[in-house]
């Protein structure tokens, strides 16, 4: 079996469709040079990051296949989310004026996954089968993760409130300040350790419990030498296009031509953009009565976006932004949020879905687009 | 057999005992034309709706022996709350200074199918069998739906605080009430939507999961036109009643002669007298171990209102009432709430209960009931 | 077999080593008559209690086994929490200044007991084994009870918010006061029926469900007088060493020189010290793969502080206080017993553990112990 591509067809024979967007990375870089509307390098660029985070996550497929099911895992699970992890770096560095929309981009790929992609692959799926299951102990362990992560994503921002309610900060308004960036640092590396038990639980000691019907590919189609310049190219091409995205979101809010509400670009808009590739891959295969797979995938991109990416930008705010980014999320946020894992523990902790849960989470997420969309 | 009541005894004989309360209808003619003290009108009216809810839930029955499972179920499940829903609508006609003990019937609904007949079944069917069960597959897709309908009824009311503890709003007041009564618009659609949707769920597509051991009458005891005559006549009786009720709860608040909270009136006694004969069946039926119907009757019962009359309310009101109704429940109600689905969710998703669930289920309510009271 | 110990050396080996830490109880009495640093009688009662504690223990043991199963599970279940109730009532004598240090306590044994021992336990048994199992419906019923505390314990704290939020309040704020203290009385009632009627459960009609694997001592180490002797006189020392342990904290206050907030002492320290004898045990167990027994312990204690002493020291204020203690902890204690619910909840109902769940629980623990910390 030839795993070389080395002629050209045989090579576009193996990428995924979705990739073809690409095409848009050049017109990215013409609507630049030329000082188009930002609105337009703003739609391009979002069409360009979907087709090349399908390349990325091609290439990190092929590479775990010579990587073995450890390492390809470990692989598999940082580079998943690189998209997400880019946009907000770049959403760091523009300043604190930008860091609602980093925090509601984190909020927006919990929602996305959780409710919007889990919940199509639910109603898609259980049109075609009554009930589908996947591993009960799997699902326990993540709804809990996800409630501790919910505790610590929203303590912070609590803390916010209490110059309004509590009599000792109404006199030292400075003091909640000091105590909401000590608390967003304190859940950070929490978190991290956190996501590096994770590693250790689902990689090592209980491997067989989380992917008990995930299949692998046998035999790689790319030489491993392509895949790492394919990996590596495509990751700068998403830190390019990310910096296009977030400089066009910034013009647009200077000009006051943004048409939507912040909440909403953040929450919804960036977060379908980053993870809108891998989303369709879960709801596709939802189709196939492949529903662990399609569980892992939404709550593992859920879950490192919540363990790993979001504690890693409060670490880096440290070194790279102006001033440090605390986990300060808008009310609504929060309460999004806490419907999202509320609405999952329930409906996921007996291991089984059927259509009507899904139609339940896609409820869910519409209010809360509404909600963030009329949000003043 | 004769399914014809020809004769007057053999009629009477298959009317349930507790619509002879239905005596007090001519009573309640009698006071409101002699212009009698409110309360007086406020207690028969209350015990007639008791004896006229009763005779529709019978004549519903039969009728369902004549339409089949589907249509039956469908007719069941709208008739089920008809009475909620004509007390409420007379609510909201009377203006919006009656809103609020509108939505404390919603509120006093759930709680009470949910913690009050629920948590006396599982109390009174506990004390005779150490575990009693029902499908956990059913239970979980309701207590689902009781997490969904929660986090939609809570946002508009969660908004109103918003000029409270939120910058932005403090300078525009006014945007909240707007915000408010766009979430409550959204949450409304929403709702029915969903609504529509376990219809479909419960009496199509997984009909097998949600009734497996619940009985239905084999032959019909009333004729076609009687029972259609009959649920037509009570329903009318209803409506005059439910007015003459509401109206003597607003005569008194002018009157200043309440005697109780509005919360209190509005959540406890208005929810009782709409769900006390249902609620005495599901308890009934606990004791002979038919715990599937008993939780049937009460959550569905409690999702109806939440799902079907709480929206349909809100959508009226554009019609119907001088301005439009919101969500907006008093803080309280929303926390009774929570506690009921938290607890709900706590206890039945394991589809087994026993009677110290019972017991926590009554001291919930009862925990309420008495913050309620003494409520200023 | 020698029963009794009549020989020194034999009575000796039968004593936990813990107990030996009663050393300390002298060294206390000493410090107090030189009227030393409070810090170093703090430190040194802390560490006579833990070893007293111990004492209490074995001697509670050994008395069951002459009272039988039901006799002796009462007196375990009432005896098991004395310290704390004690360390309390102390701290309620002391005065209004000295309830939130007593309300905190009962936080941090709640708090300790879940988080910190079960944690501690599900980490250290998960480590030996994948999976280590409990009674999924002694679980149900147990992380219920445990959302019904939850929900009586915040209803009062939420009501001192309201003068903030509520504009009936805002004109009336005594009327919030009156209502936090008819709340506090209620909520005590019903949690002492419920701790009542958990007895009767637990030990009357469902005790096969929660203790199925619980090993008991088949005889007895010492005669029934010699217990009895022990537990009254290890009593007396607690009373003395908690009058000690809890006048060093007020002196420290009064004097300025306590080095941590409030907070941190109630929630961290008193619970640990008041805790830490039984918490060894249940951790201890679970290497064992007695799970079930850790569970037990370490769920029994935190329910009786819920449903036992919480209510006892509300009642108790109203006779032995200057002025009634109402329920009202800070926020931020009640955020942190909802976590703890939350995380119990979602990880405990399926019966199983793992030592990633302890892990999680650990890592809450952590969280809110370090929030506590920097509390200003």
């Amino acid at each position: 079996m030839n795993t070389d591509a080395d002629q050209p067809r045989a090579f576009l024979a193996t990428i995924p469709k979705l990739s073809y967007l690409l095409i848009f990375l050049p017109v990215v870089i013409v609507l630049k040079i030329a000082h188009a509307d930002p609105i337009a390098i703003f739609i391009c660029s979002g069409i360009a990051i979907l087709g090349t985070v399908t390349l990325i996550g091609k290439a990190t497929e092929e590479i775990a296949v010579y990587a073995g099911p450890l390492w390809g895992g470990l692989l598999n699970a940082t580079f998943g989310n690189i998209t997400e992890l880019i946009i907000a770096m770049f959403g760091l560095v523009a300043g604190p004026t930008m860091y609602p929309v980093v925090l509601a981009s984190i909020t927006g790929s919990i929602l996305g996954n959780l409710l919007l992609v889990l919940g199509a692959a639910m109603l898609y799926g259980g049109t075609k089968y009554q009930t589908q299951s996947f591993s009960r102990t799997g699902a326990h362990v993540n709804v809990g993760m996800l409630w501790v992560t919910l505790i610590m994503l929203s303590v912070p921002t609590v803390i916010t409130l209490l110059p309004q309610v509590d009599p000792v900060f109404v006199e030292h308004p400075e003091w909640a300040s000091t105590f909401v960036q000590e608390s967003s640092l304190t859940a950070a590396i929490l978190l991290l350790i956190l996501y590096g038990l994770t590693l250790v639980f689902s990689l090592r000691t209980h491997r067989f419990l989380l992917r008990p019907d995930v299949e692998h590919h046998e035999t790689a189609e790319w030489s491993k030498e392509l895949s790492a310049g394919i990996l590596l190219g495509a990751t700068l091409c998403v830190a390019f296009l990310s910096e296009s995205f977030v400089g066009a979101i910034e013009h647009m809010r200077e000009a006051g031509t943004l048409q939507m509400s912040e909440l909403f670009i953040g929450v919804i808009i960036v977060a379908v953009v980053g993870n809108a590739a891998e989303g369709m891959v879960a709801v596709w295969v939802a189709r196939d009565n492949k529903m662990e797979l399609s569980f892992q995938i939404a709550m593992g991109s859920c879950l490192q976006v919540a363990l790993l990416v979001a504690p890693v930008l409060v670490i880096a705010s440290y070194f790279l932004a102006s001033e440090p980014m605390s986990l300060t999320f808008s009310l609504f946020e929060i309460a999004s949020l806490g419907a999202a894992v509320l609405v999952s523990s329930a409906a996921l902790n007996d291991g089984e879905s059927n259509w009507i849960e899904g139609a339940m989470f896609l409820a869910v997420y519409l209010f809360f687009a509404v909600v963030f969309w009329f949000h003043p």
